[in-house]
């Protein structure tokens, strides 16, 4: 079958080519590389954490026509690790070689307004939200659903870039003028506030014959819109994982998603689970499968892909605890001493092998499982606190 | 201190760079990669397994001036897959770069004389040996203790290669023959024939500062000298994986050995443990470790060399088994088909990426974990069983 590994004659190896070369590729890379494929890394810019990891490294970026068609000869399959690329490119990709998620996939996903739209008109419970043609919409939205409520670019926010929280009707046009009076108009919309205990996460796999694998249920523990910790399985009821699992699971099917895909989701202060957002590529909260589960995210990632099977996303300890190693201060991407950190012997230590650091830049994380998440917590703290930058 | 990443100031990234470019650097790149490091492969010939997984590849081999150069000009800290380098190449590499294993620890191990006589001095129970000047010294040997007995030669043998079984004096002259009249005459030894019930293994990892990671005692099953699979923990009394352990720890701290090392043991028919024979690197019994252990052998492997605190070898499930995926015919690296296995969704796949595949040729590797030994045993040959050549 076009685009998969393993059903072809002769010697040709198959390569996986991604999109990026982030830590996300790197990961990905890892679990190319242990199925016995080869990599192709297209990024702006050379040695990213992906680039280093093979001699197929194309460094002008998916923007250089000489770069993306070299890259798009030398890869197979491809994938990606970031989801802001211009479908236009994905659709020029996808005209001589097979690319998931698809366009149409990163379509319905990248416009924050249509994600959302899609997945109501699937059934899947959303907090209340509008599109916003004028800062008449918003007063209005307001008035109707209470303050505070969130105002968001439709396109290219991410970790709490392009958010903006109004607390009452004077901040609306403030709002209004930062979004539309910059260099670069953003449409927007706007959703009612959230009130939630936790936030959750679950990890889904998809690939083209419709076979999935859908994760546990995590709790994730962010700061400044930036994920601190990551908690797996979550510390709620059963049922709620499961409504989790499942709710995530419609989201991917809505979208006919073929890939690895993860959602975000709120525990509501009343106790229901909402839809918050979709990343059509392996996730941060999904980082703790690499040692907590049969299958980490990325070897599935690679597997839907490259339409294989999938293998279990079963978890292999009571439970894991991830934290995210994030950058202190500018400067080397080194830290000062990472020997204090290596010496708690049962916590997992990666490091992205960024060029550079700067304050709240991921620069790695830690994984440590446990019997229960208490013991894993106080393992990957105990890690985490000895790292010195 | 030299030769240590994460203890530098700037931004220089560190680079481990490994003789060799097969399966063990490859899984030693990956662990290397995790830790943020960089990596160098110097191989024979292009595109091994290793090799496509950096942009620092020397093809040119280390018999090549030019690209040993390059090389160690690459690398910060250096070490091998491949025990059966020149411990002159070592040498010479170590007059400009850290090396580990030593080229004097390489001394003591590559010659299995030499090897057993260093381990007998130090209190290690091997069997009856001696070395061979003529055929009578052999004839002697085997009138002494007993026919059959091994004639081995001293140097560069592996897997069975350079082994002769001598089932009495007649053979000897043949055996003697083959081995002082060919084109490389090589010295030789006798050794008693082992009546054994089991054959067991052991990791040991030794950074510079002496601190050692010891790993599970674990059972190796051989068919015509090559390993067919691995059971962790070995199914034998824990009296005795102690004692095969403390073997183990004791054999690379005679060689004062820094890196990581595989210990082949044996478990005879009178419940002893005898020494048998000791690899300089990471080792086929070990790779288990990479799903089964908090710290697989490849991750302390540069741990140690690069002289970092050791992780924990403790195992995270009860038990593991590995099943080599050994090539069946010549020709196509890839399996007509990898899907029937992958369906089998709780065993771990590992394919090396070679180029061609021979009869016999380890090609890849399975790992499942389980309750019992059973059960993982179960898992890991339903798996190698779907795989089609």
């Amino acid at each position: 079958m076009l685009g998969s590994p393993y059903q072809r004659s002769g010697d040709v190896p198959f390569t996986l080519g991604i999109l990026g070369g982030g830590q996300l590729a790197k990961m990905l890379a890892q679990s190319a590389y242990q199925l016995g494929l080869r990599v192709a890394i297209i990024e702006h810019g050379a040695d990213s954490p992906a680039g280093i990891m093979t001699k197929l490294e194309f460094s002008g970026g998916w923007n250089s026509d000489v770069d993306l068609e070299l890259f798009i000869s030398a890869s197979d399959t491809i994938t990606l690790e970031n989801e802001f690329i211009d479908p236009k490119i994905v659709e020029r990709i996808a005209e001589k070689r097979l690319v998931f998620p698809t366009a149409q996939t990163l379509e319905k996903i990248q416009d924050k307004y249509i994600q959302k739209q899609t997945f109501r008109s699937c059934g899947i419970p959303t907090t209340e939200f509008i599109s916003l043609d004028s800062p008449e919409d918003a007063i209005e939205f307001g008035t109707k659903h209470g303050f505070p409520f969130i105002i968001k670019t439709r396109t290219l926010g991410y970790d709490g870039y392009g958010n903006a929280t109004v607390r009452n009707s004077n901040d609306i046009h403030s709002v209004w003028r930062k979004f539309t009076e910059s260099e670069e108009p953003r449409a927007l919309m706007a959703e009612k506030f959230v009130h939630f205990t936790k936030e959750l996460a679950v990890m889904v796999a998809r690939n083209r014959r419709g076979e999935v694998a859908v994760y546990p249920c995590v709790e994730t523990i962010q700061e400044n819109h930036i994920c601190r910790a990551v908690i797996a399985p979550a510390q709620v009821e059963k049922h709620l994982q499961l409504r989790a699992k499942e709710i995530a699971l419609e989201c991917v099917k809505a979208i006919d998603g073929v890939g690895m895909f993860g959602i975000e989701l709120f525990l509501t202060n009343d106790g229901d689970i909402l839809f918050n957002e979709i990343a059509p590529r392996p996730h941060n909260s999904g980082h703790y499968t690499i040692e907590a589960c049969v299958t980490s995210q990325f070897e599935n990632a690679v597997r839907a892909v490259c339409n294989l099977p999938l293998g279990s996303p079963e978890m292999i300890a009571p439970a894991a605890v991830m934290i995210n190693i994030l950058g202190e201060r500018s400067g080397s991407a080194i830290p000062d001493s990472v020997v204090e950190t290596l010496k708690i012997p049962t916590a997992s230590l990666h490091l992205y092998g960024k060029s550079t650091s700067r304050k709240g830049r991921k620069m790695g994380h830690i994984t440590a499982l446990g019997s229960t998440s208490d013991e894993a917590m106080q393992s990957a703290l105990n890690s985490a606190k000895s790292l010195i930058w």
